[in-house]
């Protein structure tokens, strides 16, 4: 895995199934003499579905330019109608991080982050509330506080997607942001919102899956992290996992106990979509 | 582990949380000779609210008479306006299986009864269908096929009821029924009907789970024993488990990967019942 | 997943790494009129360690012959020095089950044949006891009683060995064998014998892991499914799995729950054998 | 939950088993107005082993004192020839956490305390090295680097022992401290030091066995928090936890993994050592 990054490259594919994408993929990367390092794919259905492709490469010059690289594949990704990307895994995406007053989502993420597991750059951190502040500087990190009323909620989100282009970034993660986004923000930032829900989707939809869970007596609580869309917690899912609980959790017994199951899906999700291994399709990922 | 079964007794109670109870239900098994092997107890809020306890007891006394000392315990158990049940461990209960076509729930339980895993008696076993006939019968087990057709219901329902009364029966499992029972047939075996749901309770409740699973593109299927009730998929869960997919799956994949899910499930359910380790109350359980 | 299973074809690659094998193997596979319905590949270490690879794909033309392509890919696997091997997936590979008293993972493995999760033929049963004559032959399964003595051990792994060649046998699996195999045995079906080990290897080799594992103390219990090797226990690991226990269990109850982590990681064993997803690489396994 | 905690006690028993215990003990509290809250108990063998007990009750008089309740428990305790002890839930204990260079199991716990999420305090961390010093200030905890060499390892034990003495410390925690205590400083803290193993014991005792769990080849790897003694890792296990891993985890990605089960089963460990519910007995623990 000491692999020179620099140089390592991953490539996502979606389009209808046909016959020769696999050779005509390897075929171009070995013209560029890249390296195949790993590589994944999948069918819907091998009788003309859709065909999802994810490949890692090395390109063994050492001075290629990714451009020039995307430039020649397009001609490949044409031919096939190709909904395609082409990543250089040195480029650190920049990820924004929005909390509210629960820090353990927060937390995982930064302890990561800082112990070089997540590969990424957190250009700054958004919350509603004040409570953070203190925790997120300790780790060098801007911290912005824009509070959201139900009046001030447009002019909140205005500010904050300035701040977002203000600093380039790529991505956003829901650290238990206990805010609906409006559309105009969801469309902003297309497959680039991934937040964390307290209950294993479907299941506990909305507010409280918490109360909902000790209300219905089930003897798993879960977590689901997914990418937003307009349809409240219900975008394509990404992870999710479970925790076994019994007749003692009370609810806030399982909302501290949650928060093991919260931090841990969410930290997955994260990861996964940090190094590209996810490609959405519909509503659904597909996780490579 | 090896008690003389002949002489242990369990116990079961449920009432208001009130001082003493634990201490007059001790002092009445040591008066009475019985050696506490093991006790559990669980209060939904110490300061005023309900109070479960399990005590599994050893009678010294070789020759002792349960009913006596059922009688004899009453008097604590009114004072305390208990809800209460003894059970001689020794006594098998009688459990009457369900099927329809799908055999692996039943196997299940057939070869954990066979391997002496479940201390279970099973007189018989009913069936919509006649297709598990063979497999029953190589157990030497009465099977009955009782077909159910929209007008035949209500008379199907009628012939199995007094199935299950000429053999006696104490409770019964549906492994993979798929007919929804109508209220009098639940209400002549109220908390004595063990159902398996295909999917993680309250997450796709009625027909087709899998498919709605598929659907909505989770990345875990469960399975969900619960008692029925006359709300559908909505009574008292005894037991959840889950087994992780990913988007490989279709929804056939997932029918049979979920068929290891269930029998596991509904196995510890049964076993928690046979065990009288379950207590009901309203929609939930507490399981010692 | 309703492909044309005739024309379903899986090749398994191991080499040393270098540039261009995906794509002359994709190559070839293209220029055969092969649609590569899934693709797999591992490196050890992309700057020049072994390279594993395992494609499944669909001849698009019915009537093909699986030899004329085995020939015609020979001169690609030459010019890499690969080591391989070319299935089709409709030709059923053939399973001997070694069983001793025990039932529940020959059950488990004759369960989940007959409802056709696992796609494979068992053309006979062998045992050094009697016991479980009955239950095999009610599947229609030849049974073959080998008593095994310290005297006669070499003549009845002769008489096995006959029997596993007149029945023309792929592999075998040990469904808890309780004997230990001889050199000369293992020698004659190298990478061809899947055993299952009832704890968590490397802790607890050889005989009595659960009463050591309750002399230990440990709070969860496993079953490793691997290849037999004449290092006792210590062939290639293909899988293994866990179950939480507590201080309650006593060895015997250890046993009866450990029966169900053993049924479970054989099966996925066999599976992922029959369905061609394991290399062996040394003292290890790939799992496609 | 919201139990008034000035009055909540835990009284934990083993002795041998014997008629009446139950009795006695639930006959005292009642005397002395408490409530029983909860009671676990468990024999090892109901026909004369040992037994044990944990009762959490609550003392309905407010100004009751512990030590006047000891005493006269004391009677009861000698008739059964009791070890026992009894702890008030509002006293919190002292953890000394010892921490070498890795932070996560250091963080984990110093996350839980500050979210209350563990009821303990924590006056300070010990470390060989100095890099976590920063870390732990920020939580306002004294930290003391303690260096550790062959020639110095004596005196550096010493200079620890009266820093623990100094700070009034109830129990230890080695947060991943990858040192080998001296049978004195073992012997000066008895039962009261923790440790997490990153290994599922017994498999990879001693040194590197992420290094030794790659070699081997294995499909999940683990972690074991247990009590130290001075059998190098032989020590009884408090919790033991899995993670599934394969083939392409090289040792630096099962160190990576591995650190999200040490921390998660060295949280469990130390909360239940907080909350009274171990009782050790010989080289194994009863969790309650």
């Amino acid at each position: 895995m000491n692999h020179n990054t620099n140089s390592s490259v991953r490539l996502l594919i979606s389009c209808q199934d046909q016959p020769g994408i696999v050779s005509s993929v390897s075929t171009f990367l070995h013209q560029y003499k890249a390296n195949i390092v790993q590589s994944d794919q999948y069918s819907t259905d091998p009788s003309g579905g859709l065909f999802f492709m994810r490949v890692e490469f090395e390109m063994l010059e050492q001075n290629f330019e990714i451009d020039m690289l995307r430039t020649a594949f397009s001609d490949v990704a044409q031919s096939f109608q190709m909904d395609w990307r082409m990543e250089l895994k040195s480029r650190k995406k920049r990820m924004a991080i929005f909390v509210s007053k629960e820090d353990h989502c927060l937390l995982e993420l930064l302890w990561k982050w800082r112990s070089g597991e997540i590969d990424v750059d957190i250009p700054l951190v958004i919350s509603n509330h004040p409570d953070l502040k203190e925790q997120v500087e300790a780790y060098h990190i801007p911290f912005f506080h824009i509070p959201v009323t139900k009046e001030t909620k447009q002019d909140a989100e205005k500010a904050a997607i300035q701040k977002l282009l203000d600093y380039d970034v790529d991505f956003i993660v829901l650290a238990r942001y206990m805010q609906i986004l409006s559309p105009e923000f969801v469309g902003t930032f297309p497959k680039k919102i991934i937040n964390i829900h307290h209950s294993f989707l479907p299941a506990f939809i909305g507010a409280n899956p918490y109360a909902k869970a000790f209300e219905r007596g089930v003897k798993l609580i879960g977590a689901t992290a997914h990418y937003v869309t307009n349809d409240l917690d219900e975008g394509p899912i990404i992870e999710q996992d479970v925790l076994r609980v019994n007749h003692r959790y009370a609810t806030e017994q399982l909302r501290v106990a949650g928060r093991n199951v919260e931090r841990i899906a969410l930290a997955r999700a994260v990861t996964w979509h940090i190094n590209d291994q996810i490609i959405v399709h519909g509503n659904k990922t597909v996780i490579f």
